[in-house]
């Protein structure tokens, strides 16, 4: 029989113990909060839409369960899914909400701790390895943030960073962000882009509509709807023509990037005002087609046929990786293996059919290729 | 040779002139103003993003010529593209704005118009037919909608109805919408959703950001995000559950639903306050594929394969159907040949491969199915 394919997480949290404590220093959002039952599991909140007052404080949010911080449980959730090697990366909101004098240091010490469990991890000799994308402290001085990632070349286990969608607070097409894209891309960093401010309540109807289905609106959609404006805003703002080095890996399979690149395209290509048409303003010289089989990588967090179809034919079968979103999405029951997994692998076997290489790039060779991970 | 198959558009849009008038009796949004210079294009000012002060009034918005009200221009572009039948629709944004009093008189005006134009059209033995999505008057007391919903059955040449975004105001998911279903339901009246409202301006960095790069946004992203977000919502309120015979044809492709489809039955089946989940709330009893594949079909107006892959593997090629957006993004130069068409038939020609059916079927023979066009 052939070995199986090995395979490779790229999308997979953790909060390790130091980033607990510091969430449950806190009374705002983000924050962890102990209900009066001691015997309950705390609860994060790390949305504004879960810190609603017409909930009861010990109900809001989520319960925080061990899976959040635990090592063993991350390994133990690996095996029981076939999963070899996990790249760990900082929940949201990350270091977003720090104070500036305090941010290098919280980076530096949560980077170390990453760096640290994995390499220990990986010298046990068990089959389970672990990597980890890093955390920039983004509210930093420029100087400490480009310093970080300059750092971060240097910690073996780091295999790129993980950044939110607004960047320094005003979006990735912020000029203040040319640092940043200039720091990254000069150190070959893979930026792991993942949303976590999702859109306006009022454009689901307002927070009273939105928490009829609890989580649906801003997870199913704000988030996916995130990362596409985010991306599509550098893209505009012509980040990817300045920066050709750039690599970024798309949470979601992209949002909804993938479905929606003919359309930017044809409007990019209609639009009188931008320079490629003889107009004013500067347009992006790169085709986002161009863009996503350069400078983009999805993950396969996509759970169905329809849009891993989408993805793969945006960005080609070499740039598509496997993940869970682990430790998110958890059964409502305790079945050992998790629907949400399951779900995505089952679209990786179904688009890939008898093409047993697609599947085995996906599951994991292109994440090892692309990440510099030895398998 | 083989008959080439019958082309049908289920996406081209009219301003006939009795519409074209009641936007020249208009200041404010949506409005058509005449430059000074009397020989220039009189403009069309329908998005609030448009009317921006900073720009002059006579360059704000689109031009409007001809191809907007002219049936001898909608012909012509048909014939030049090999379009034999056209399903013509008001643009937006209809008559969403109307006073209560008048929207039931001119809606029926403009319904009677649009069935006349066919008529007239189907009669002359060319070989350009034309048909028409209807407006509704969704500003007048519901027994008028109700009522021409039921009048527009008797209108020979009318094959449903167009309907933005916000129904009666407040979204697809408002209780004060379930008439409007019930009606729709009960007289078989495809509905074809189309966006005009976009999103808040500031998640695309604020109106001096989106004017960088004209239309772009708001266009590109803001229309189909709209779309994705209203439908999700009617889904997650039970619409399809409580009107099972309800059809809707979702511009755009649906916006980014296909895509996110998988996403957003994992959030359903994971969110503890849902019923289906033992939770204390009601959620959707259907699955949203089933959603995919009773109630819904998508035009093709999606300008890639990507896109159009993931459309047709979330609800099958029997439920896609061929359209231009007629008479939006024309060519910035004078070609002959519409780039944004070309885009959209190079996509199904790339997709449909080999497979002849399929694209006759996603070219022609759905709409002829489904909307019961004679071909």
């Amino acid at each position: 029989m052939a070995k199986p394919p090995t395979v490779i997480d790229v999308h997979t949290h953790c909060y390790p113990p130091g980033y607990i404590s510091l969430l449950k220093s806190r009374t705002k959002v983000p924050y962890i909060h102990q209900p009066a039952d001691a015997g309950a599991d705390p609860r994060l909140v790390i949305l504004d839409s879960d810190d609603d007052p017409a909930i009861p404080k010990d109900k809001r949010g989520r319960p925080v369960d061990s899976s959040y911080s635990s090592w063993a449980e991350k390994l133990k959730f690996m095996s029981t899914h076939g999963i070899d090697i996990s790249v760990v990366s900082l929940a949201n909101p990350w270091l977003d909400f720090l104070p500036s004098e305090t941010a290098q240091s919280m980076a530096q010490e949560i980077n170390d701790e990453l760096n640290r469990e994995c390499e220990q991890q990986n010298g046990r000799g068990e089959k389970e390895k672990l990597y980890a994308f890093a955390c920039l402290p983004l509210s930093a001085p420029a100087e400490q943030i480009q310093a970080e990632v300059v750092r971060l070349s240097s910690l073996s286990h780091v295999k790129g960073v993980i950044l939110g969608s607004t960047g320094l607070g005003a979006g990735l097409d912020d000029p203040k962000m040319e640092s940043v894209w200039e720091a990254l891309a000069a150190n070959s960093t893979m930026v792991f882009l993942h949303p976590h401010y999702g859109l306006p309540l009022d454009v689901f109807g307002g927070p009273e509509q939105v928490a009829k289905s609890g989580h649906v609106l801003p997870l199913a959609l704000g988030f996916p709807l995130e990362t596409t404006i985010a991306v599509t805003r550098m893209y505009m703002a012509g980040v990817f023509d300045r920066h050709p080095k750039l690599r970024m890996l798309l949470a979601h399979s992209g949002g909804t990037l993938p479905f929606l690149a003919g359309r930017i395209q044809s409007c990019v290509e209609h639009e009188r005002v931008l320079d490629n048409n003889g107009g004013p303003n500067r347009g992006p010289k790169k085709s986002i087609w161009e863009v996503l089989n350069t400078n983009i990588y999805l993950d396969a967090v996509i759970y169905g046929e329809a849009g891993l179809r989408g993805a793969l034919a945006a960005g080609g079968t070499d740039r598509l990786m496997f993940g869970t979103d682990h430790p998110f999405f958890p059964p409502l029951k305790n079945e050992e293996k998790w629907k949400s997994v399951e779900s995505n692998l089952a679209a990786i076997e179904g688009v890939s059919g008898s093409d047993k290489q697609m599947a085995a790039d996906v599951l994991g060779a292109n994440a090892a290729r692309v990440l510099g991970i030895k398998i």
